[in-house]
């Protein structure tokens, strides 16, 4: 929120500063797509994952939309189909939008035309940081923001989304063949962690950024629970599917064996079992399976089989955030350049809490107590998708680390497995 | 839990008790037939509604295969194909199930041979309880319950499915010509009752009969909250249709929207407008739309948008229940013979919590902290379903007055609307 | 067409044995059903096979619609909703239909209903043929025709609709248990008969009764060709299958290899695998194989397959009507009562190029030259579906002995299997 | 077939010339290329229409399986995946192939990639042809004609797939927005010429080269005949549409009037009305429509409907082929560099039977009397496809002129639209 009394001069420098965090964030996009050949930019295998040129066209779209169109006088727009083009699903921007499942027919606008998108709305979005009047800049400061965070998460579909087009093809080519890594390695032992509950509270209380989902900040009460030390790890995975876990439907949700008899899924998203080794499909090729990493692309629902099989369970969205508040948000995030989850650390206490991995929880996506969605178009980020997912919390190695916090909540449908989604388990205390 | 220390005596008065109400569940379900065609026996118009011959054997099935296979030396199945034809969906028996889409597709077994299955299988139960060892007496006897509960359910989806099935007739068959009925009514005005809340407890405390799925019983925190005091009623919902609900993006889910723009919703399950006035498919055919009944046939999706509409919510489940505690178990209920939801009483207080209509709650149906399901085949009955669907509470005009407790978790795809469902509202306490 | 100048005797004398031959051919239909159980009326397994209730029904509505209504005065309809609901797929009626894939969706109106609304048609249909007016005679006479062979035609999909759908049953139920059948016995060696074509006639001259995609008559040209004496057999047709048949790509047409696939075809239909042996469906049950039966429920995929692994192939319906001019209409129908095709008889000549099966040609099934559909609905009757479907020649076990001819031409898609087909060898003369 | 006992001066002339050939094919599909952008070569809009990339590797692959590896001795193939991922449908080679709904989702090879494998087989293929063995050249001669037919084929459909993929992107981007063109016209009134027909002869007889499919030559007997002097055009088409031909159930093939309603169809393909004006999407881009050019990108079903409406019929193959004996090749082809249809010429006689558009026969594409596919993979190139498809004749803009002859047999689904594809009017001789 803007400080509206605040002297001329230390707005001039807030807002300087926005600048050079927008243009920041605006580089990391493009940086993400360097490695890409232009025929990488209108991939789409599966429709929940985008072509990396609509990613870019869309969150420019978004600023353009938000921002540009309502706050700067005379702007014009780069084309008049983009809002059509590149609009992902806000139906109450009454353009409409082209069809989700289709974004990867769309050999025009060219990748060279939506980088030369991007400048006009860089040019268009410079101007308005600085030129704003003070009674708009409250709003416009606001979604600003939001739009920041937006094209951060679109930075992490741009790298899942990747990911899952360059798996499907036969070839497996790697997105950078440079990318760190290091030898299989033994797990370290698995140590339980124990928390007292009580009635807590969760949410986020307004101070720094947080979506509209993370509020009000509100009681819950939470009884006695212990949680893992760390996620659960391919190594561990892996016993699971050598005990027959996919073969056995008394492990299953049934929702959940539904989906692995109709998909035919007898390992996580990205493992192929080649002459009896395993490999993983990453960001740079093919790599034999590191029993010490953190188990990822896996479903709710294997998810849930697993900590069946195990006697456990996952935590809900509010024994993670306990256990969470105070925790520094170490882990490996997109910065750290790995951009594929990492061994558990050495060391007492919680470990990768943040980062590496999306951990499933046992908690439905549902509004919190007194929750209103924003008005207008912008309400439609969050809430109307609050039903039928599960959250999962503390981001991911494609995750920005400024973007993530102990409140957050991201959330998925229970068969989806293409982010970077693992779990770590938890318990009734004894 | 039955007392094994008891007087041979009191068993055996306890036993013929549980005879009698064998047989009293048993011949409720074939009541409940006894207006149907031989022709409507084999009806499946939906996927999710089965045919009333299919429910019939099921429940019969039920019987066979946890207590008469285990319990009863020397037990002569009556057929040797019914453990595949009539197991509905547990994966553990190891028998497989016919798949349940083409349960339409099946003339034999006959009507006749159905109802002599029920005879050969009422026999050898009757046999059961009278003879039982005392040693097993105790897990018969609780699966014997749970076999009467679901006997219970079943008779219920016998009537929704029935008036599902009818429903797709153009000729809109009535069920039963003969129920009664009263002219439609002004609604009583809607008003608000003010709880406090706190740190409550929820769940089945074990001494009368529950499912696991109520358990364990548990503490939950709950703000104030404030719960109408009587269902939505058709009159208001048709102002909700009247103001353009379901053509407002705004009101709704993004999967409820996706549902009503795909199955061209416009109006409740079995609303029809003729000329400008609506009607209703019931039991009884086709009836003008009392505006004092409370709305039925409504998914989640509807009643979620209907309080988004209102600018108020639906209650947790928690909320409900705590509600609900003390409350006697009054509304209508199939004994009562209307087998459509009346307009609420006047008076006092909360009226219509129990029976009329099963009231969707916000509530994910999730496992309670700590739930396990029991093991083997039995477990499958209702922990495997806790993904995706829903709470409802209180049960309906088509449910068992003796069937339903305060604690009674219901759960269905948010989607879903051929059951007897409506809502209430609820908002945060002022 | 009548002589509109013969004598009154006369023509009451062709009035009453066209009346004698209306109750004689619905009483067939009638006795076609008699074995059926109610439950058994209203089953529909896959969306080309009907139930017994709808062919009831529907050729009821072809009398009402085509006679009643136009020509007998005051003629009450039996219930104004029939015309929509027993409607087959005439567009030009104006009522519409029942959608087809939904036929088996109608408990009501009942089987009794059913026989309630033949016997009410078949009094107007009485009193029409006795005093319709000499001038509508003769439109009405030609559309009475149309109207019985119809009814022949549903008679056989009564028989081939039942065997589908019984066949659908896990249980394998019997339509009738006491059909006649003989042990299984050795195939009669094939022998060929050479024909030496030319420029010859083909279609139907306008004496007697036909359809009119049997017109005009018209000259082709036939190159000298040669074919087998009887179909091919069950034992042949085996011998492909060991030979690999349905797994070499080689035999195949594409759509043909693809249904294959899709389907996971690996023998004709209704036949089953049990422990090394063969058995087949039957109206009467499962029976073992017979090698010496012609094989029958193939598709034109199979057909064509088939004689392309013997290097032979298909005869055109041109060839086989030539070779079938002047030969008497033996072979076995559906009042031989066997209702299965039988082995071919010893002896010189063609054998059962009537009746046993029809036989698959090699022709795609189009407008002969100059041919013109009668014009209104009565004109949808063949010649809209001339696309896409293959023509079957001759008859079968099903199918009545005066409703078969030389130049009659039946057709369905490719793909499909559950008619008595089957089919006879043809090769280039050497 | 090469002359073996020719000098050997004459065989390196011919082999000079072939490998000229081949060259000058190789670049006119490059040529076809250039206008692209790299994004534009991954398009599939629809499973039909292929991507360019696609093409243009897949031809390639063809030399590389049927002529370098069989007769090039140590032949290095460029990429040892592209075996599967070239092949098209030939189940024969043994090597598989990617599903064809997905030969969009492959962004790698690259399009430069595709280019160095064509650099790749061109030199090869240079080499083999200079020094292929004389005892090897017959059949390498022979599979490299086809190889150059099979191009010029895909060089056709480069240009239709193009077509089918811009016009589905919203912009309707111009593949060139240089073609020429002229302004709308008026229509030549259509005239009638008559035709004798008798027992002719028709098909390929063995000298130049031609497709199995056009053989053997064969002997048809053709009843007296008229067909119409130019293809029906734009403006009679449009009376069609005016007079509520889409809507009219009579006019329709069952199968025609099923594909109508389920895709909405209410006028060719690309067809776009503005404002009460009508549109045609071209390969340069949305242009005004001519009434005088031939009506294209009609499905057999909207070609037969039309004929009905007229109350002509479409024109047999053979009557079609009887009728082109002897006239001269004109027309407009691909050279041309129309690349649209273009109004018929003034004058006498027949006008475009070649060239302008690929006319629909009222002919089911089947096998010629006698016809044998040739033995191996390449028997797969027409024979399989031997059902369910309709003939069509003559070559369109997209054609290459040397391509096409009078016996030349093109074939597709009946309700394929994105060929050029028109048709012209025959009736029977008064």
């Amino acid at each position: 929120m803007s400080d509206t009394s605040a002297s001329p001069d230390r707005i001039d420098a807030a807002r300087a500063a926005l600048a050079e965090q927008y243009l920041r964030v605006r580089r990391f996009s493009e940086q993400l797509c360097a490695p890409l050949a232009i025929e990488d930019y209108g991939l789409q295998t599966v429709v929940e994952a985008s072509p990396p040129k609509w990613h870019l066209a869309h969150v420019s779209w978004f600023y353009e939309t938000f921002l540009l169109r309502p706050f700067l006088p005379g702007y014009q727009v780069f084309h008049p189909r983009f809002e059509y083009l590149f609009n992902s699903y806000y139906e109450q921007t009454g353009t409409g939008f082209w069809p989700r499942h289709e974004r990867g027919l769309l050999a025009r606008p060219t990748v060279a035309e939506v980088y030369d998108y991007r400048r006009h709305v860089d040019a268009a979005m410079t101007h308005l940081i600085a030129e704003c009047p003070s009674a708009d800049w409250p709003t416009a400061e606001q979604r600003l923001r939001i739009g920041l965070n937006h094209e951060q998460q679109h930075q992490e579909l741009l790298l899942t989304d990747i990911k899952r087009h360059f798996a499907h093809n036969p070839l497996r080519p790697a997105y950078r063949a440079d990318l760190p890594t290091t030898p299989p390695s033994i797990p370290r032992p698995l140590r339980w962690l124990d928390f007292e509950g009580g009635l807590i509270e969760v949410g986020a209380a307004g101070e720094g950024f947080h979506y509209d989902n993370e509020t009000p900040r509100h009681r819950v009460f939470v009884a006695p629970f212990r949680l893992a030390d760390r996620p659960v790890t391919n190594g561990e995975f892996l016993e699971f599917i050598q005990d027959g876990g996919y073969q056995d439907t008394r492990l299953w949700l049934s929702d959940g064996w539904a989906t692995v008899k109709q998909q035919g899924w007898r390992a996580p998203l990205y493992w192929e079992e080649r002459d009896g080794d395993w490999y993983l499909m990453t960001l740079s090729g093919m790599r034999p399976l590191d029993p010490a990493e953190p188990v990822c692309h896996v479903s709710y629902y294997e998810a849930e089989a697993y900590a069946t099989w195990t006697g456990k369970r996952l935590p809900t969205e509010f024994e993670w955030e306990h256990a969470a508040q105070g925790q520094s948000i170490a882990g490996h995030f997109v910065e750290d350049g790995w951009l594929h989850p990492r061994p558990a650390p050495q060391g007492e206490g919680l470990k990768q809490l943040f980062g590496d991995v999306w951990e499933w929880t046992g908690s439905a996506y549902l509004p919190y107590p007194g929750y209103r969605a924003v008005p207008g178009a912008l309400g439609e980020y969050n809430g109307k998708f609050m039903c039928n997912q599960m959250v999962l919390r503390g981001g991911s190695c494609a995750t920005a680390r400024d973007h993530i916090r102990p409140t957050y909540r991201n959330f998925f449908y229970p068969h989806e497995r293409w982010q970077f989604m693992g779990f770590r388990l938890a318990e009734v205390a004894v």
